[in-house]
């Protein structure tokens, strides 16, 4: 069918075409069927809307995603993606051949499966499970899809978290450490999704975060290292998508995130990586044994593709770090830089540093990196290569004006601290939209509390936000009892 | 978040909302997330679309399906669904209680979950199986959720194709010989998705289809029975949901459909019902074996529910009936109930028929029936009481006048007759849009053909669809070779 094209203002995830009913009909396509839309010898696979009047017969909107589009166009039924049987072939318990495998991954990263057709894939690979020689095949699949960056290096060294811990900002503490040490550190962070700060939006206190490709060359040129926002570059376009459609049912098969998290190491250039794989009740993995077997896939892939990974496992039970919420976490950070800060912070970053910098092969000393000011000086000039304030102080890291201080109603010993809550708690006060919104942890897990000590204590940038975080306390007890400890169990 | 609310004109399968871009982002909403909209004491929840310009900051574009809204609106995130848990459950491979089976059933009848999360549920219940517990469960929840008819009567007879099959307009043919027993038979079917005809699209070429209960209840009361489209009602709001995502990945697993067959029967208010299950090569169960056991699940929730069920096991590997599309099926409907049509159509008719009238308890022959002409009357009372013409005769019945004949172009014996094949010429040829369009078989399994016979003719309204469809047989074998047989196998 010839349809005339016309631009139409409406934001879509997938390119999307809105096709009045009547040639709809015609066509014989229902809303959210795809399309084939062919001009001057391009050929784009489009969501199809239907309108009654927004569009008229014979004409065809055409959102941004589309692309330019003027003039008339063929649209055509679009085939069902190849890689549809595959799914189906995988649902059925089939272990899939490396083709069919990169086939999926290739329709992914060309938006060609639909939203029901993606979340059988995922809760495929879910209940089936991907082998070693799959996720081998998707890793390398989903590598070199988007961009790719290179180094003039043969070290480049990474750091990965599994996440699933409030605060935790050990990335910020743990690149300046290494860069400091001489090594190359192309660090690209994620932003919080349902968290209440991601090392993107921690760091975006600091400085800009969003580059693209060329943007982080220079940055690394001039500071040897950077910590910027992943969504400037697309190391793994398929990714994004993916992780949309785990998303609502917390979904994240092995075989999955091994794929995303080694595709765009390697994307980024990274020859060298530390995994940090915290294990507990609120975290990722729940036991130990998860944990191990977890590591052991991921080094068995990365062992195929020449990278060499270094996997962390870490206790997981409670917050690391103060803060929680970009401003809250950026103190954390530059305290523990200027030889200050949280202890378990502090810890964790010179540990995964340290193993790091061995898997490198760098003769250095975390822990002296950071004590003598090397890892602060490499921080700060990261900032400044990212368009920061090189001479940023605690004094410039406000967080909200509007407090709300949580006290001990007994004395004790803190036995817990709940993730969740807490990291509801801070979203609830604004963050990380906020930036100086979140939480600041008074007591950590172990310590002597008496009654009416403070606990913890609300910062909001609004006074309603505040009452919202504050109406999660009520009846709720975010910090209650056991020993802490050194917060790495093993390495591997 | 306060939004003033307008209508926009945008077609939605589910209540969607187009939020400006700066009010999405301070409400922390991704497209397709969805968000509660309340006002006036009312409470929908809406899927997010997203726009620059389409939509200005304040405002809230509101699709149809949202219902009549003006004025201010709240807007808040939507709470996750309860039921994402029990399917998160399923795919992990437990048993779902009868309370969490219910709550799928009710969320997805409240369209209450994504598409992400839907296919999330039917993939569940495809790789990990629903217990006979669950199916039954299911059934009770989906049946009366929507529209329910009720009849002053104790028997109440039914009859349903697990389909696959192309032509086998069994239906039109059975009712009308049921009815003309004395029995009341309200009989809802579907139109075609991927097929040529559905009955219903055929049934439309006599008479309207499309009614409401209130409509339904008028022609049984004055005809016995109908033969209606099911869309006029809602019997089963859950299942029309369900089978979209159970589409792209021809999934069809057997605990769902099992509970949405017999769900739409309660709700219609049957007591008595003759399941059609075709098997081979391209029906949907392959081998006898699957076909009982698929029987035998159908027989045990039945049983439960008090259902008198009795399943017809039906060899599927060829057409029933010489037409195939709307009109052309309609042609052999008619010219079997005034004595004459395909042999295999009027045989596999009576058989069904006939069952159906032993289950009931009627002493009555099918056979003597049809033979008399007393269907055919029973049937010519539908079609008026349906609004057609009670006097149609075939010369009213003309396929399109554009045509192209397939000659066999060596002698032998037909030994197989391609369904898929011969599906999809009609549907280029037109079907079932036109309603004319569609393909005559004109010689059937088994029998002897010399070269240059005409094996099948095409028929379409228009001369580039007749060509399309000519495109497709080009290199294409739709007719090949064995001998037939009585068409149902066994019964039980």
């Amino acid at each position: 069918m010839e349809l005339h094209a016309e631009a139409i203002d409406l934001v879509t995830r997938s390119p999307t075409v809105v096709l009045n009913a009547a040639d709809a009909r015609e066509l014989g396509v229902n809303p959210l069927d795809r399309v084939q839309v062919r001009w001057n010898g391009r050929s784009v696979v489009c969501i199809v809307e239907v309108t009654e009047e927004l569009v008229p017969p014979g004409e065809l909107g055409a959102t941004e995603r589309v692309g330019h589009l003027d003039g008339m166009v063929e649209v055509t039924l679009a085939p069902r993606p190849r890689s549809v049987q595959y799914v189906r072939k995988k649902l059925d318990g089939i272990e899939l051949e490396p083709t069919e495998v990169r086939r999926i991954a290739e329709d992914i990263t060309e938006d060609r499966l639909s939203d029901i057709e993606l979340s059988a894939y995922v809760t495929a690979v879910y209940t089936r499970g991907f082998s070693s020689a799959e996720t081998l095949a998707l890793t390398e699949a989903m590598t070199g899809a988007g961009d790719r960056l290179s180094w003039d290096t043969d070290v480049v060294a990474d750091k990965h978290s599994i996440g699933g811990v409030a605060g935790n900002r050990v990335t910020p503490v743990l690149v300046p450490i290494v860069v400091a040490a001489g090594v190359t550190v192309p660090k690209t962070s994620s932003r919080a999704i349902t968290s209440p700060a991601g090392t993107a939006d921690t760091m975006e206190v600091f400085c800009n975060v969003s580059f693209d490709a060329d943007g982080i060359r220079r940055i690394v040129d001039e500071a040897g290292g950077c910590l910027v926002w992943g969504g400037g570059v697309d190391l793994s376009p398929a990714d994004d998508r993916i992780i949309r459609a785990e998303y609502p049912l917390s979904l994240d098969p092995q075989g999955q995130l091994v794929a995303s998290v080694l595709s765009k190491k390697r994307s980024a250039g990274s020859t060298h990586v530390v995994l940090d794989v915290p294990y507990g009740e609120d975290a990722k993995t729940g036991s130990l044994e998860e944990a191990r077997e977890l590591a052991e896939e991921f080094k068995k892939v990365a062992d195929h593709l020449g990278l060499h990974l270094t996997c962390a496992i870490t206790r997981g039970n409670a917050p690391i770090g103060r803060g929680i919420g970009p401003v809250l976490e950026a103190r954390d950070v530059l305290a523990v830089l200027s030889g200050d800060g949280p202890e378990d912070l502090r810890q964790k970053s010179v540990r995964l540093a340290g193993l790091l910098l061995d898997a490198c092969g760098v003769n250095a000393d975390a822990d002296e990196l950071l004590e003598s000011g090397a890892a602060e000086r490499a921080f700060r000039d990261i900032v400044a290569a990212q368009g920061g304030d090189r001479d940023v102080s605690l004094a410039d890291l406000t967080p909200g004006e509007h407090t709300h201080t949580l006290e001990a109603r007994r004395p004790g010993v803190v036995s817990h601290v709940d993730n969740g809550l807490v990291s509801e708690v801070a979203r609830r006060a604004g963050a990380p939209r906020d930036a100086g919104a979140g939480l600041e942890l008074q007591r950590r897990l172990g310590e002597e509390v008496a009654e009416g000590d403070a606990l913890l204590t609300v910062y909001a940038e609004h006074e309603e936000k505040l009452e919202e975080a504050r109406g999660l306390l009520v009846g709720s007890e975010p910090i209650r009892v056991r020993p802490p400890g050194e917060s790495v169990v093993e390495h591997l």
